[in-house]
């Protein structure tokens, strides 16, 4: 079956393993449910209508995304209730009045001036998260900045357009972590300062809801604890990187790159396929032998791809070109016109410059790029 | 002028200094001509039918691309001369077919196999260069191995459908050397090294041209010595990396990507922009402070970008966002919904993923993206 799919592809073209996908899905969903809280995925991982009706028809109807566009492309095909987890970006502010006018649309603040800026540019309803640094150090205001925090809410709870839903955290900083005790940690961390900022609002009768949600931590975490929703994103396809922190295995890699093989040189070792930075990205994980890795080689079984083949790494980008490190056994039984099936880095960039997928059973999915 | 343009910029967009593009262009192909090389340029950096017609408006008529599609793009734009740079891909075969019989179709191939393989699926007639391994050790024979060159050479002559053009190479290590005189002395070896082959080949009579060209190289070179082609890309529009190289002036950068201020952090002296890894990509320079670099603020004239803003480099790129370390002066004049330039670390990958140019005169330049 595997076998007949790829006989029919010409490129480097994103193969999507559909039972894995909709496997993640549904135990991240059960994992949300069994903990009390809403499931609001990120779908910057996709960006496909189609793959969002699979977390539909799990009953997920709330939804995560990072632009504007993202936003109107979701809200073009039916979601409701979408929260840009951006900071609002003041040049799209009519934009994202019309789309209030056809959705529930959340959106991120981290100063007083800009809910001032947002109230005054926009007629409909929009609600919002205040955006809390708990640690990551990109953007929000920081957790233990109790008066920004709490003069932020204010001017929202004072102002006219926009409606106060929470606090909202990113823990990116789970990505840099070493090991799963790590992500756990961090998570806990990051929980218990939320906690402390809600508490304090509690104590001037602010009422809010709190939003977390990166997918080492959601992955890992059993229990999590006292939050209201969760945004991971990534959890849908898995990707190396995610193996590498430990918040997925490698069965649940639900994306490979199928590359043809357009080069052989046996004498260092060395495979070259049509796959390059414009498909892979040139997203990398540290390699072992102190050479970047830009994506490995999975090996093929009858119904998809199963393990690593280990030893066998992508170590190189061109534009257009790969160069994998090979061992003796994968160059001995690969000839210029195969295809290999490359895991990637970072399943969300390598998806957002291939822009569709095609999944195991020959369904061709398409996403949108912007 | 530059302020007008950049007041109707919503989110990240890739400008283009057109006049320098062109200069550029006027630049490379003044140096072909004194040379008396032919041109080919590589059209991978663009991507674009309307630019493709500034090089036309200065006698270009052969082109190069990096793959099937780029190539049929161009060849449906009124292209008649493509050399697909890149090892011919059989799974392609029919496709090249079909162009064949529509323009003069160049194809690298780098062993007897393939050609074998080529001349049986294909019914047109098709250009061959000999892939020559200069010194990169991407792709290619290696230049020494003057069998296995002369043995394809013979069976493209022996074949039915390929036509012997020429031998050619891709000098890519030039983009891991240290310095402007490292550049050259590549070029001069590699040079040396083909004329080497085609001394060998026509020892046999075998007649061959001999194509080169990276934009390192040809930029950075004054005498081309005695090649026929030239196919450098990337100097139509320049980029952080080549500045590097030496090989271009910073007044040479014709791109450079207008990012709205979405977050100031002055407590960290960090500005963080709309502009992610799907707007710059993920190429990266390895920055003064231990920090890679994906991209640098640039100052803004009244006719479009001027010098470097030093100190103020994207140290970290997520999906969507940026985070710039900014020096105290642009923390002071920058407030959230600014417009920062800039300037690209690869801008082949950077117009790739934005997928289109904004002029500095206002035109909306559409590009192809496969």
């Amino acid at each position: 079956m595997l076998e007949s799919l790829i006989a029919q592809i010409e490129k480097p073209t994103l193969l999507l393993d559909k039972q894995r996908a909709v496997r993640n899905i549904d135990r991240m969903a059960a994992k949300a449910s069994r903990n009390g809280v809403v499931l609001r995925p990120h779908f910057k991982t996709h960006q496909s209508a189609e793959i969002g009706e699979w977390f539909r028809d799990r009953r997920v109807d709330a939804i995560t995304v990072s632009s504007v566009d993202m936003a109107e492309y979701f809200v073009d095909n039916g979601w409701g209730d979408v929260t840009i987890a951006f900071p609002a970006n003041p040049r799209q502010s009519w934009r994202l009045n019309k789309l209030a006018g056809r959705a529930q649309i959340g959106v991120l603040v981290e100063s007083e001036a800009i809910v001032q800026l947002l109230n005054d540019e926009l007629s409909e309803k929009v609600r919002v998260w205040l955006k809390i640094d708990a640690g990551y150090h990109r953007t929000g205001m920081p957790w233990d900045d109790f008066n920004s925090i709490e003069r932020t809410a204010l001017a929202v709870i004072h102002s006219d357009h926009l409606l106060l839903k929470g606090i909202l955290t990113h823990a990116g900083h789970t990505y840099h972590s070493g090991s799963a005790e790590d992500i756990e940690e961090i998570y806990l961390q990051v929980l218990d300062r939320m906690k402390q900022v809600r508490h304090h609002l509690d104590l001037r009768d602010i009422k809010v809801s709190i939003s977390v949600g990166d997918t080492p931590g959601c992955s890992i975490v059993e229990d999590l604890g006292e939050v209201d929703e969760i945004r991971p994103g990534n959890f849908v396809f898995f990707d190396l990187s995610q193996l590498v922190f430990g918040s997925c295995r490698v069965e649940d890699i639900a994306v490979a790159v199928a590359c043809p093989v357009v080069s052989i040189h046996p004498d260092r070792n060395q495979i070259i396929i049509y796959g390059g930075a414009i498909h892979l990205s040139k997203e990398l994980l540290p390699g072992t032998k102190g050479k970047d890795v830009f994506g490995k080689v999975v090996l093929a079984g009858p119904e998809g791809w199963t393990t690593i083949d280990e030893g066998n790494e992508i170590i190189s980008l061109s534009q257009e070109h790969g160069i994998v490190q090979a061992t003796d056994g994968l160059i001995g039984r690969t000839k210029v016109g195969d295809i290999l099936l490359v895991l990637p880095v970072h399943s969300c960039l390598t998806a957002n410059l291939l822009g569709h997928y095609l999944t195991l059973d020959g369904q061709f999915i398409e996403m949108a790029r912007y």
